[in-house]
């Protein structure tokens, strides 16, 4: 398979947050902005391998300020690792309040797991990921660590510890 | 500040999934499966401090089996470890499809680190934690240990590595 | 076919209340409160039934007090009396804030009749009601009433006097 | 306080039943036309009274046809009756398909109480209702007797029998 | 074909204004009320043309005044022009404060053009407009005007002026 | 006041069309895309003059291509013409199919006019336009002459021809 560019699959999502997307405080709901950052992430994997795509984990999710009704939030993605069938991307919002002249503010980052799915479901090889720069290559190499260092200590629920309803 | 118990602030929520909710695929939205999640942890939080509660971070985010439109969708969380104004509390998401007699099944698991803030906004002590259990003194010894792991390699944005766009 | 008891099918669902379901006025919508007291009533007759559920009536759907946003509702549903195709599910909404420590308040209560269909859409036998309690044993005694009163009565639209338009 | 008449207050309200309206089954859900007899209703008792309005109570709400997506869904709404304070309306909802030539067919019907607030949130006094057919006499005596029926035998929470939570 | 008036698809549909259809000012967002336009041209075109209908384009969106959260709003259309499988849809959105005793402002109008589709989806002829008033008559020649001005300037987008991204 | 640029205020927006914004065909509503538009034109001109703002007008709405759920849409706009306090602002969507690579396509374009309101909600001054190429003096010329033709034929409702419903 030929490879792809980080540029090639690079996404940014926008939207201006409103009223219907507030908590009960009236600040938008984090439940709004994850759901974007799961849609920016998605772009770019569906970019990448051109397949069906599903989440498999979010890790290291961090709010950094809240955000307010009326924000231009701006969702910016890109791939930093693939394995065979998955890909590690980066996930930054920056919220940005229209009627000031202000540089926008980093809100939220994460890190999103994709995998890649045939037409029946199971889990398919992607493109490798061609590395343009030196950044971007000690940024594969450590998702490469945290890749193999969930392989190794793999169990079925992470570190979440709660029995399930059912036992 | 008396102590309260894990029972004490332990929260259910369930839902039927709509199609209100699904994803181009025809699955249920990952993004709105993980705004229920906030909410039940925003749930157990303000039971537990009475205060306002933010949201600081998710961590092991795991998905274990896609959610259908029509599953009933049970979300438990409970307190796993508290700091002095944060929260840890474990998730977990269960789907249930109500026209078969079959045990719900697990679906995505999560840790979120939720934080009481007083009436100025400023982080607030949180009661307590009364452990009743080996299990949750154990939880909460892995808690801690996970706690002091993040203090100590404090910086601003995680594993995240992507420059903001205003730089 | 085999009985199943009250508890078997007993269903509790909860929700925080959202701006985006609030009224003009701010409280929450009283049609958001009866879509979720008309899901939870599906649950315990699906649970009851395994088959596919229509609603066919309400009555004495009571509203007791208002309900604010940022409230934690939860309705919980279970069955009072049930017919050869039909069933009478007693449904309760009660409504609880969560930086107060205060009891919940009961907010609405209805009686919902629900249908179970087989494959073709047709009304089907559901299972018969195990009643374990004298009070349960009460409460299936006066729904048969009301289930009797109703079909000696049949009428096409209850009480509701107004023409169709196309009249 | 001066009379009006009911067709001063009387509602029309329709809307294209959308796939974001409907149930896990594709239908409407119910809790959607619910909604939209609500307010229907609403419409009627703040043109009548010109205060802020409460839904009180919901009464042989039934379900004649199930609603499909797509239909062009008209709720109609009336006075029939109105206490001192309290409006009983009588609210027809028909289902139509655009696509065919064919009249509208009823859906749904149900007896809605609504009840005029003042400006400190308290019941106040609604103008009297001009009869001007005997039909509309008739449909008004009718709904006193049960105003006068449910005033008798006023209880918290009607026929529902289920304990809260809190006891 | 057999001709209609225009009585026959004269559409009227009416919504309250809820809080999650606002904008950040917290007046009505603009994009929903064109929905209801677009929605009620549709129903116009549908019940003139008994086939599936798509919008062609919008001309003329006029914002006349702001609208408010709670305001019912009327949107009404009627068909101006019939070509041989394009309608031309006057439409008018009025808004009225039920709590006040005044007549409905208009607040938008615009001019929709909707196009009839056959099974294949292939444009397809609509029954000719039967007029009934000189007004009618007015119309309808100056919706002819409009109709043969843009065939004779067609071009792909308008009088927009901007490259696509992808050249 | 100081110029501004075009490259200033341009703006772009992406969302994934998701089912809920399905109309009852199965493709995108219409409306959806609207509002997203109109989104669009305010962040142009809040960017370019740091005010409130409303929509004025929307022209030439043209629907080139129907949109698909599953559809990631672009929606880029930019300003071609500045009044005293109005700006005339092009808008292009254009929509693309993830799992396909392939070059996305136009599905609509628009010119938005928006007004800069003061605290006082009238229009004030908004900054100059700094033309920087051929092909923007050119736009910014039809776009004054359209301007011109609105102010001298200016009447309350357009081409729209429909009697209001309150006389």
């Amino acid at each position: 398979m030929k490879g792809k560019t980080v540029a090639h699959s690079r996404a940014v999502m926008s939207q201006v947050m409103l009223p219907s997307q507030a908590n009960p405080t009236g600040n938008v709901h984090g439940g709004e902005i994850m759901k974007l950052m799961d849609t920016t992430a998605y772009v770019v994997a569906a970019r990448h391998a051109r397949t069906s795509i599903v989440t498999a984990r979010v890790d290291e999710l961090l709010f950094h300020t809240p955000i307010f009704v009326g924000a231009l939030v701006t969702c910016r993605a890109e791939l930093g690792f693939v394995g065979r069938t998955s890909m590690e991307i980066h996930v930054r919002v920056e919220a940005e309040y229209l009627e000031q002249e202000k540089a926008p503010e980093t809100a939220l980052t994460a890190l999103f797991t994709m995998v890649a799915l045939d037409k029946n479901g199971v889990p398919c090889p992607v493109p490798p990921l061609i590395l343009s720069t030196p950044e971007e290559q000690e940024r594969f190499r450590k998702g490469e660590q945290r890749y193999k260092l969930r392989k190794s200590s793999r169990k079925q629920s992470g570190q979440v510890d709660m029995q399930p309803n059912n036992q």
